[in-house]
């Protein structure tokens, strides 16, 4: 119901990754996982997530029946564990300290294709199987011998985009070496600094905290989330977290946060 | 999450009347119990359905660790069961046939105690014993041995409200003797009668059986729902139930429909 109101199609998502069985970030996997047998759903769904999630899901199809379509579940090891990878992207797993097995995401995109200067084809004459290898970065020899370099011959390079989600976990420094210099951190900040004992022993990190973390990594932009209700306006938490950490944003489930396609300039 | 945008507090809810064991009944229980709990509830929560119920509850404390309150779950019997009393209501569970053991539900009010003519009691001297027993439909004899009925000492009682909630089941004309004459029937209709075969294979009811329930069983009013996707618009199964049976209403999740409190007339 959500994935609706939010205006996102349920059939294109293929992989799913469950930070930790806690309610709030699995109690809608069987509704999900459901909506998609109802649609029709053929095609394999990958889940990813800690150990317990294949216990968890056996008691779906034991009160449910079995899911019209196959479902692949994969639990990362206890480090940091590289457990996907796809043309475009590869996504590490980051072992979180909270009350129960709980892990952190990591999604980085590969390097894509190199857009290869059309009339830099014409002027140096490269047939096809020269184009492709041009592509994939490697430089061209011209009939009379001539080296072309690569970035001669075709447009700067796209920067790899990198997005780190980060929740629930207690505060840990470690974690900013994992997810140095990402562009997006989602860090959970449950509690605000003045509660941050009750953060400590529910192992919950603050805002203050959360952007300690960022700053250490050195990301280009941090979205706090997972507040705790009892307050009631958000922006207090925004603002502590802005201190430390000036690109910083509050946000709530379902809003969108885009990560423009970029050039690398200077290249 | 629903509640809430109903505007409901969940903190009212002490009994939950589950249906069957299918996703769509049974998904949000998880998440209410758990919103329950995070909202500091104390008393007891009651609930009522097949015996999987118990089972599957298992699973929530396995997975999720113990509710902070108490949770007693009850199972009808397969056949019409007395399940629950208060001092205001009766619930009877009634079997359903359907791929997996389900019950409907009929709700009906208790007499609730006659209101006293005020100026009654001053003609005829009642004190307060008396007024005790009037109030619970008791003639009243005065001290000159002369006996006052009970109907000229109150106003006419109050029409005892019924409602049945019957989802999901085949058609089953058996039902129609389990709910007579309520005021109010909410029966699915997942189907249209032209797909009827459909609603036979699936153990679900068309918007025509469902009406044809109500129309034996004399009730005031009957709610269609639980409508398949496959109608982009469901006033066509409404109008199909009208033709049957005219005080047909087609109603979605979060619509309210009051009973209102009414006296019995010419009493």
């Amino acid at each position: 119901m959500r994935l609706k109101k939010y205006g996102l199609n349920p059939a294109r998502i293929h992989h799913i990754f469950i930070s930790h069985l806690h309610g709030d970030h699995v109690f809608g996997l069987f509704g999900l996982l459901s909506t998609l047998g109802m649609m029709g759903r053929k095609v394999p769904v990958h889940l990813y997530g800690p150990h317990a999630l294949e216990e968890f899901m056996d008691y779906y199809s034991r009160f449910f029946g079995p899911l019209p379509f196959e479902l692949s579940i994969k639990s990362p090891q206890d480090k940091e564990d590289f457990i996907f990878e796809s043309d475009t992207i590869t996504v590490t797993a980051i072992p979180l300290k909270h009350r129960t097995p709980a892990f952190g995401y990591l999604f980085r995109e590969k390097s894509k294709p190199l857009n290869v200067i059309k009339e830099q084809i014409e002027v140096y004459g490269l047939g096809i199987a020269d184009v492709v290898k041009v592509k994939r970065g490697e430089d061209f020899i011209t009939k009379s011998g001539e080296l072309i370099p690569c970035s001669r011959l075709t447009l700067p390079p796209f920067h790899r985009r990198s997005y780190a989600y980060i929740s629930d976990t207690a505060y840990d420094p470690g974690l900013a070496e994992k997810v140095k210099g990402v562009d997006l951190l989602f860090h959970e900040a449950t509690f605000s600094e003045k509660d941050k004992k009750l953060a400590a022993l529910t192992l919950h990190s603050t805002a203050a905290q959360a952007a300690t973390i960022a700053k250490m990594a050195g990301v280009r932009q941090l979205l706090i989330g997972h507040f705790s209700t009892r307050y009631k306006d958000p922006v207090q938490l925004e603002e502590e977290a802005k201190e430390i950490f000036t690109h910083t944003v509050g946000v709530k489930d379902g809003d969108l946060y885009s990560l423009p396609l970029k050039r690398v300039s200077g290249e």
